[in-house]
């Protein structure tokens, strides 16, 4: 566990992606705009629509970062668990929200069935972040958004919970070899060592028809330490084995 | 945590995924073919190369489910310490597996890199599966499989661990519903209350192309299970709406 929470932290809520019944899209949504963001994700869950396994999910991803975007398990049905394990594992009581109470009013007509109603429940202290295209809020609560989770939704809300995080455009180079892991494996672990605080990432590819066996990319927020780090494998690695770089 | 382990979990290993440089498709995969195999997924985490992340993730999978799988963090590499963190989750030690080492030297030709005989590194105990199409076999220990992170390989390898895993084909039924989620809340709440071991999920949508407002799915082992609780709903929704079923 870090001593200073940096970065954001996931947990997909739904039995419904767990068995397949649909596809999964918003963990990866999120993996892509918080790149955009220079946000880095620092770990992601996906767990059933069940009390305890949020709880200890958000609990787990609040250890681990700053930031924590959950994703489903938002809306009237007895599987709709989000908000009361959001607030357990915040320590929080559930209060019914009245500016939400009128939404949900204004939504479902003067008198919506009581089930509606608990949307319009939220961990106590929550902010209500608006916008546009959908009529619920997400809910922020020191520092975890409540997500819808149809992705429909969940795409238009992540937006507005993205507009409330401070990222830092992250600086990425790549270098492409035509020899294998192996054969680099010496120079990567020292490089890596010497320089613990720029992410050195060793992808080799198995797909022949492309030119090269390994992808090296070097990433960190500074622009200069990622120059300084690509230098130094321009010189260490095996002669001739870079062939591009990008 | 349940009393007995059931059903399968997955740590998806690599800041590669993390950080948006590689779709994450494993999960995906994994997730599909656990379904098709009858084996419930109950949690996944995708989590950086980082030992303590990994050792924690995977400690939590196996606590709640029989089966666990690894994806990613193989490989001669400073990032590669999948097998590292899996010994430290199970409290074993590493060893050379002088099978794998043979491999190992096989693949390589007589002297290998050094770093390419990390590759032969196993939890204490850990007992191979060979596969037709990658070289290097699949590393089982107490119920954890360590599955290659590269797609083409992981798709190859998930294959040998799925005929190890013992799964149970599950009943699936579904309703289409032409009313919203507030108005059959009360009725799911309590035939889910009441059918506590049978998987009822509500789906709504929000797409207007659909004919239908909300989809729901019974599932479970037995088919005259889910066709009592199949029953049951269509006998106490609100009359009308259920448009279709499947």
């Amino acid at each position: 566990m870090p001593a200073v929470r940096q970065g954001a932290a996931a947990v997909v809520i739904g039995n419904e992606v767990l068995s397949a019944k649909v596809e999964e899209q918003n963990g990866a949504l999120l993996i892509r705009r918080l790149r955009e963001r220079g946000v880095p994700l620092r770990w992601m869950a996906v767990v059933p629509d069940e009390i305890d396994a949020i709880v200890e999910a958000v609990a787990h991803a609040r250890s681990v970062a700053r930031y924590v975007f959950t994703s489903g398990g938002i809306g009237p049905t007895h599987d709709d668990v989000t908000v009361r394990a959001v607030a357990l594992a915040l320590g929080r009581r559930v209060v019914r929200m009245p500016e939400v109470e009128a939404m949900v009013r204004e939504h479902y007509g003067a008198s919506p069935p009581a089930e509606a109603l608990r949307l319009a429940d939220a961990p106590h202290g929550a902010r209500l972040l608006r916008q546009e295209g959908v009529w619920f809020p997400v809910l922020e609560c020191e520092g975890v958004f409540i997500i819808h989770g149809v992705p429909q939704l969940f795409r238009i809300q992540l937006e507005a919970a993205l507009a409330h995080v401070e990222g830092q455009p992250i600086q990425l180079h790549s270098l492409y070899l035509g020899v294998g892991e192996a054969e680099i494996a010496q120079v990567l672990d020292r490089v890596a060592l010497e320089n613990a605080e720029v992410a050195i990432g060793s992808y080799p590819t198995f797909d022949r028809s492309l030119d090269y066996k390994v992808k090296l990319t070097v990433e960190h927020a500074q622009a200069d330490t990622v120059a300084r780090v690509v230098e130094r494998l321009r010189r260490e690695l095996p002669q001739g084995s870079l062939l591009r770089e990008e």
